[in-house]
Parts: C-alpha cells; sequence; structure tokens
C-alpha cells in the first residue's frame, strides 16, 4: 500500500475536444474515514461516457464537476477501513469515489461486488451501471417483442454490447452500428449479433438498410448525429428509441441538425429519454439478472483496459473517440 | 338540391409549396347509395393539415391520395337518402366524405352530430377530429399535472386552441405560439390563454422566455422547425411532447435539421408522435367530454370559411401558411 493518493482533477472545461490539459494529476493524502463511512483503495476505475457532460457547465441532468474538483466516476476495489457494520477490511466493492487511489465513501452509497462468480471488474461493466443501462433502457423503454429488430449504436461498448445480447435473448434481430471491421466481427462473431454495421466505411447507409429489411422496431441511441438520422429513415411504425446517449454531440461546439425528425410523427415514435441514475428501484432486479446472465455465459463482454491513473485522461479521450472494446477501465492496483 | 356533384381531384403531387394547379374542380353525377350505405350533402368541408401528407406520396401513416382521385377529408351535412337503417333523410350528420357536395358513406363509417346543443360545424373542429386530437394528445400523452407550464404552438388553430383552454381546465400555465398580433390577442383575451408569443416579431424567442418563467413541462407540438428547437431549449426535466404535427416542414423539401435534440435526452423527455386515428376507443370518451365544455362555454372556438367547393384550394393554401384564425372550414350549401 502506498503511502499517497492519486488524484485527477478537473484543471479546466473542454472547449470542444477534451484535450489532456483539461485534467490534472495530483498528489493527496489517503483520507480517513468518519463515522459511517469506508475507505477503498480503487482496483478499476470506469470510464464512461456520461462524464463528458460533467465537465461542461452546460445545463445537463447531473451538476457538473467544478474546476479543481476530483474527476467523478466510479470505481471498484477492496476495503481498506471501514467505520460502517456491513463492510469489512477486504471485502469486494464498488461506489462513486471519483478518478483517485483511495476514496471515502459512505456505507450507505457503497455496495458489495457480492457475486463470487463474477469478476470484480464486471461491476463496472456487464453487471454494473452500464449493464443495467442497457437492461433498463432496452426492456423499460424499448419493450421489445419478438421477432422485431433492435439497432443499437456503440454496438461494440459497454452498454451497446448488452443492448444486443438482451435483445438476442428477447427474440429479437439484432443488428449493431460500430466503428470499424474488428469491432463488427466482436459483434457479430462473439456476442452473436445478427449483424453489424461498420459506420466507417462509404457504403453504410446501404448496409444498415441491407441489415434491416424489415425496418427498425427499437433504436437504442447511444450516439446521435448522422446515424441516428439514418436510422430514423428505418423505422417502423410504432416504433420506440431508448435514447440513452449522443455521444458524437459531447464535444460538439455547433450540435449537428436532424434532419429526419418527421419520422417520429409519421412514425408514431415513442422516444424515451433517460438516464439510470432516475431509476434506482429497478437496479436491484436488474443487476441480479444480469449476472445471472454473465454468470452462466449467456451475456459476453470485454474490457479495455488502461494502467495506471496517470493514463486515465489519454483513456478517457480515446473512448470518447470509440478506440476502446467493450467497457473502458483503468487498472489501478 | 343541385343535380350534379361537384368534386375537387388531386390533379397532381405538389412540389414543395401547394398551389391551386394541383386541384382540379370537375363535375360528376351524385352517387347513389348502396346497401348499407347514405347519401349525404355536405354543408361544410372540413380542411385539415393532415391533408397536405396526403397529398405526397412519401411514405407516412396513411396511404397517400391518387393523382385524380377525390382529395380526401370530412365534412359534414345532412342525410337525403339512406339505405342505413340508423339514419334517416334530414339527419345531421359527418363522416369521410372527401372534398365534394355529396358523398356516399358506408353506415357503420358515419356519424350522427347528435347533440343539439353543438352546432353542425362543430363537429368538424372543437368536437371533432381536431379537439379530440386536442384532447387525446394533452391528457394521455401529455399528462399535465396542476402548476406545470403547458406550450403549443399553432396556437390559435382549431387543435391548439382547444390544448390551451384543456390546459387551463387542469390548472396549468396554458402558452401559445401563434402568427401574429391579431391571433395572439385572441389566444389570450378570448381563449384564456396565459400567455402568446407571436413568432412574427424578432424579439419571439426572448418573449418565449418570459412567457415561461419556471420553463416548460409540455410541448404539444404542432408546427416543427426553428419553434420547436427554441421550445426544446426551455424543456424541463421529465417534460412530455405529444408531438401531433410538423406543419412547418410540410411543404419543405430540405427538411430543417433539429439542433437542440440533445435536450431530450438531458431532460429525460418522453416524446410521442401520435396521429389520432390510432386511438378510436378513446374517441366517445374525448367527444362526450369536448361537447359538455362547449356546450357549458367553457371552451370557445372560431372558424374561418371559405365560401363554395371551388374555394376549397385557397383556402387549403392559406390555412398551410397560416392565414386562417381558428377551425378552417368551406361552406359548400
Amino acid at each position: 500500500m502506498s503511502d499517497k493518493n492519486l488524484q485527477v482533477l478537473l484543471a479546466r472545461r473542454p472547449a470542444g475536444a477534451v484535450s489532456e490539459d483539461d485534467f490534472r494529476l495530483v498528489e493527496a493524502d489517503i483520507p480517513t474515514p468518519g463515522e459511517g463511512e469506508v475507505l477503498v483503495r480503487n482496483h478499476y476505475l470506469s470510464l464512461d461516457p456520461y462524464m463528458r457532460m460533467r465537465m461542461s457547465d452546460a445545463k445537463s441532468y447531473a451538476k457538473s464537476v467544478d474546476v479543481g474538483e476530483v474527476m467523478v466516476g466510479e470505481a471498484a476495489g477492496e476495503v481498506i477501513a471501514s467505520r460502517d457494520a456491513r463492510f469489512a477490511v477486504g471485502d469486494r466493492v464498488f461506489g462513486h469515489t471519483g478518478w483517485q487511489l483511495y476514496g471515502v465513501v459512505p456505507g450507505d452509497r457503497l455496495h458489495a461486488a457480492a457475486d463470487a462468480r463474477i469478476s470484480l471488474s464486471a461491476y463496472l461493466g456487464a453487471v454494473g451501471m452500464p449493464g443495467i443501462t442497457a437492461y433498463i433502457g432496452l426492456l423499460d423503454f424499448g419493450q421489445p417483442k419478438a421477432g422485431e429488430t433492435v439497432v443499437v449504436s456503440a454496438a461494440a461498448g459497454a452498454v451497446g454490447s448488452v443492448v444486443g445480447q438482451l435483445a438476442k435473448r428477447h427474440g429479437c434481430r439484432a443488428v449493431g452500428i460500430a466503428g470499424g471491421a474488428e469491432k463488427c466481427r466482436y459483434v457479430v462473431d462473439e456476442l452473436g449479433f445478427d449483424a453489424c454495421v461498420d459506420y466507417k466505411t462509404p457504403q453504410w447507409r446501404e448496409h444498415l438498410e441491407a441489415a434491416t429489411p424489415d425496418g427498425v422496431d427499437v433504436d437504442f441511441e447511444n450516439v446521435g448525429g448522422e446515424i441516428l438520422d439514418v436510422v430514423l429513415g428505418r423505422l417502423n411504425a410504432f416504433a420506440r428509441i431508448p435514447l440513452c446517449g449522443l455521444v458524437s454531440q459531447y464535444n460538439a461546439t455547433d450540435p449537428y441538425g436532424v434532419k429526419n425528425f418527421r419520422s417520429l410523427l409519421t412514425n408514431r415514435v415513442r422516444l424515451q429519454g433517460f438516464i439510470v441514475s432516475d431509476h434506482l428501484p429497478r437496479w436491484p432486479a436488474a443487476r441480479a439478472a444480469l449476472a445471472e446472465e454473465v454468470a452462466q455465459g449467456r451475456i459476453k463482454y470485454r474490457e479495455s483496459v488502461a494502467e495506471g491513473l496517470h493514463g486515465a485522461p489519454a483513456a478517457f479521450i480515446g473512448m470518447l473517440a470509440g478506440r476502446n472494446l467493450g467497457k473502458q477501465l483503468v487498472k489501478l492496483f
């Protein structure tokens, strides 16, 4: 155990694309837990697209990170010291500690990584917030029916990969959209999607049309921009759009104008913007279901793992650019 | 009773803006009802924005009118001959007869204008399809709660005028958007909206902001384009958008790109595109409620009435340009 903490702070608000200069790595003392609190040593830091919005001071669904504050984020690790009777030293846990090696978390906001069949890091991915996002978004808001076609963008990512596998479990045709041949091969060959469209090929619009011969009933939307616009043009009557993210727009200073908006009217589409933290009562059931699917090998996942907290900014920038495959993590210990 | 029928046919598909040359007025024989059918003499023809979409062959929610066919539409009139036991000569009725003086309708698709307190023409407006559109869209999809702010575009029109009055009945702040000072005065002074924004004034964005000091909880969307985009920027968390029409876009060859799409995500908005004919089981309750409100004077309406079937194309073009105030009708007899 090193005797100092390391933290990544927000150094300034990004103007457009995020750069490493927007972050600052600093040393700090290891904090001491107060009554009811737990000190966690983080083994894995989770990097997620929503963090880009928290770096901005534009109105959004959650408070911005202040300049000079530790970057927000979830991590998984082990209990080092506990002043909460529910947690003992050595327990596998996860919670919102931020981008740092050590974090103090109130016990009532810390979670046990309780299922020994599940790897610690998966509690940040397929069995964690991203998996639960996929589960609630697809099942509650997408309401897929057997035989329908589900399209998901960022299909090789932590959320999209679970969406497609859940769609298959519900008897749907699962079509992914991802950037690059390697991701598309992974999505089809390993995850079992029916098709995957590589949006980096010039003919991707035609490929999407060919991959959705019966149109699109559910668009699980992660990216926005032109990909969204083209999918809107493929929607069937009474389609549903769980609107989970717009990662292509998070760096944009001049947002993309959505031209096929009319499809929402003519197809009588139900679109639901959602953020998974609004739906905490659904989390235990979702997590239990995902844990079982993962433990049984019916939901597969991959991880892109950066080494060391100093590598977190570059890994985050890479994730926003789509350079990760599967869940983006930073290994801290 | 004249001894010839007059009809307006679709002469060609409009390219962009509709012109009178897209229609053709022709003489025809008065049709004879078969078994189970009713011959109606139309007193009022209803003109509605949805007809613009039916003139196009773009994919939409209903079959296009074929070139050479009678334009689709609803009319209200009296029974001239009946071979359906439910209807007698002289009955006040309404149904989808199209743009013509006389029409034959199967009895099971004809409706009695049964409430003597309600004028015949109101069965095409506040107590008809537009009123029911407002009722279902606002109550079922907008789900307004007392104290919330409801914004409705095309507020002086047949649908918008009912939306705002229903919103007031539900304890909401009702804010209209309409084109011109006369319409805005009507919406506030006669219909009782709390405010109305004239989008033809250069400062209308600031006026909308001032009129919605607590943001927008329900956007009943009738027009789309830039008006929609600006309203999206005023939405509160968990706002609802009943998407009823996009009349600003029906003539557009290059559709407007919606830039504030991200607001749907960050505010966790529920948007529901709808067409009222998908919800027929709700119609009887909606119509009964509206008839009572209108009969009691709690929902007011106005009509813009063109004279004679030959005037229908110009009146329709004027309505698409927003030159009507209230329900646009054509008086035929």
